[in-house]
């Protein structure tokens, strides 16, 4: 697998947009994302009882067909909890796009990010989409005008694209993702979208998403809050020539590994994008009884605002971890604990066997100084691991949400 | 029912202790709370699967005996995760207790808390009890000093005392309590301690407990962090001499209506002085198809921190309202929700029936300037209701817990 320097319409068969529409005051607002034939998708999209009306009208599209041929995100506005002017705007979007295009507006999925219960100002989408369509082209700049176009309080775009080699032809994957607050994916995600030109049956394609969303975007938090909005959508349309992949695909397991690091790839930036973060933690569980209560410990951690505002006071304090995991809900012996943190400045091993070790103040300190920490913790309870990713709980953070919408 | 102006050993033939050992620098560390009579007994302690030694033993003695003598206390030394030597160091305070007072030692409840992980000095814990059982007295600032005691990072002191009249009786209850950090008590709480010398059967105060910390210290949250040391008791000596209190007694509503308004106070105190809270937040769920979903609605608005730190930027962010109660897993119409925020300053409504209202930010601005804040949630799926209690994310809050053990 090689990391090139690509974006989102680096896969064979790809263009994409991204454009100042006027629903921010001056930020990009308006990305699309289109392939030039119908391309196999696989989605999740958030859990959350309260579901943003493109959530919901994507859900309907993902339930009755298999291939699509454009996506088109607003940023600013997340046209969530605006009742039945939403849904009509909503169709609004994909609507516009497929007129613009001349494709079906049921192969159009939409999205939308930014503040909820705002209703979207109709000309400004309408006018907004139609000229954005036009600047829908496959060079590198309009890649990452698309990976800007869908930032809300993200500080940098999320934008990764790795190549592979399956049956002698190249295969190309990329994707952009948005962060930064509300970051706490159940069963879904932020906004994360895939393209690749790599031939792939849908359902080895839904498999593989769910499979690989599990393990990445839903193990990782910003503030514990679960968006309305969350989606993560993968568009393949084949144009590499590849033959079909398959879980029996001789390289299927090539195909899984580079699609599993363009998600992790994206999990992580998101974190290291948190809203006010100046850390990003890693845990790492093993030894559990179960992947399952791995997954629970590691989430149960990263969640924890005390352990969080340790971490950004470079505070040792790892009681609040033990804490954590107790509270999880998880099974886990609690005598057979050991914790130690590591970064680029060294390792301090805090608990052996359930019991504190006694440590130097100093080293820890040091230890914690950079911004990437790991958190291991081993057990001996089984063999099972898992990871999970999140930030530091700052006083930006406090800042920007006592603030957002003003 | 009559508030006045008493503590923890104002019920009859209680005295209490509250005093400076040396556990903390220089603040007091050190409450005993004893009935000069056996008093019947319930508790409820931590869920949390890490549990400190105090947790363990005390769960050992509830599930053994129905009456206690004492309970002593230490703060700035939670004394969990400590292993073999801190479960040793935990009987040691209960038995020094236990000599000093020519009582038995399996009638000694202990509490401890304050940073995790680290041992108690025994020469401290011992020399310092003995000294303190000296100080034990009916006066009152023998029990402000108790509350006072068993203070981390609170500010102020919680404590409360009723009276009422059973069988022309003159019956007394007191608590005093402690935040007020790592407080999302999980079928438990913090500490609590309440006395009384109502006389009631063990299984009736072991029923009202459970069925009154459930409503109350259960419904509140400051970080959504549940402690390894929670826990809530309560002492009743029957000094008053009034009638054994059982679930049939003509007066039971009477006593159940005091213990309760105690509780109840307790956990609004606990969130009034909620780690670097500037607001005290109350959300009131109405219209509910069942309390279970009542209460988890309530309950995952006041642990957003997204919704927290809103508050504290006064701002009247109600999409966040709206998210949480999307992903707190209990099911409801979203359709039906009904928004409004009330306080001193006036009420505005936000959501009828899930659109949104249209709303003057300045009207809206002022009504969110003062402390108290009354959130209000009305839907049309049937007649449960919940409230919770909480406080919003501050600076300050990031600020005690990146620097709480330095």
């Amino acid at each position: 697998m090689k990391i090139i320097n690509g974006t989102i319409n680096s896969p064979k068969g790809f263009k994409s947009a991204g454009n100042f529409i006027g629903i921010k005051k001056q930020k990009k607002d308006l990305a699309i994302i289109y392939s030039e034939v119908d391309a196999v998708t696989a989605g999740v999209l958030t859990l959350n009882k309260v579901k943003a009306a493109c959530v919901v009208r994507n859900q309907e599209i993902l339930n009755s067909i298999d291939k699509i041929r454009a996506i088109v995100i607003n940023s600013g506005n997340a046209n969530a909890c605006t009742g039945e002017e939403g849904k009509q705007n909503n169709v609004i979007m994909a609507q516009t796009l497929a007129k613009s295009l001349d494709i079906e507006a049921d192969k159009v999925i939409t999205a939308s990010t930014g503040v909820i219960g705002v209703q979207l100002d109709t000309n400004i989408i309408v006018e907004g989409i139609k000229q954005s369509a036009k600047l829908l082209d496959i060079n590198q700049q309009a890649g990452l005008d698309a990976a800007e176009a869908i930032m809300t309080t993200d500080t940098f775009t999320k934008n990764i694209c790795v190549q592979i080699e399956i049956d002698k032809k190249l295969v190309t994957l990329s994707g952009i993702a948005k962060g930064s607050g509300m970051i706490h994916p159940n069963m879904a995600t932020m906004l994360g979208f895939i393209t690749t030109d790599a031939k792939v049956s849908q359902s080895t394609l839904n498999n593989l998403l769910k499979e690989i969303v599990d393990d990445t975007y839903n193990m990782i938090s910003v503030d514990g809050d679960t968006s309305t909005n969350d989606m993560v959508i993968v568009m393949a349309n084949g144009a590499s020539e590849c033959s079909e992949i398959t879980e029996n695909h001789s390289q299927f397991n090539k195909f899984k590994e580079a699609f599993y690091y363009v998600n992790e790839f994206l999990a992580k930036q998101i974190i290291s994008d948190g809203e006010g973060a100046t850390k990003f933690l890693e845990v790492s569980i093993s030894g559990a009884n179960s992947k399952d209560n791995a997954k629970k410990l590691a989430k149960s951690i990263i969640s924890s605002s005390l352990v969080k505002a340790a971490f950004f006071g470079c505070d040792a304090n790892w009681g609040r971890i033990l804490a954590a995991m107790g509270y999880s809900e998880a099974d886990f012996n609690p005598q057979s604990v050991n914790i130690s943190f590591k970064s680029e400045a060294g390792l301090i091993d805090l608990m052996k066997n359930g019991v504190p070790i006694s440590f130097d103040e100093e080293i820890a300190l040091k230890i914690l100084k950079p911004k990437h920490i790991n958190i291991l913790i081993s057990l001996s309870d089984g063999n099972h691991k898992a990871k999970a990713w999140g930030c530091d709980l700052s006083y930006e953070y406090v800042k920007i949400n006592g603030e957002y919408r003003s």
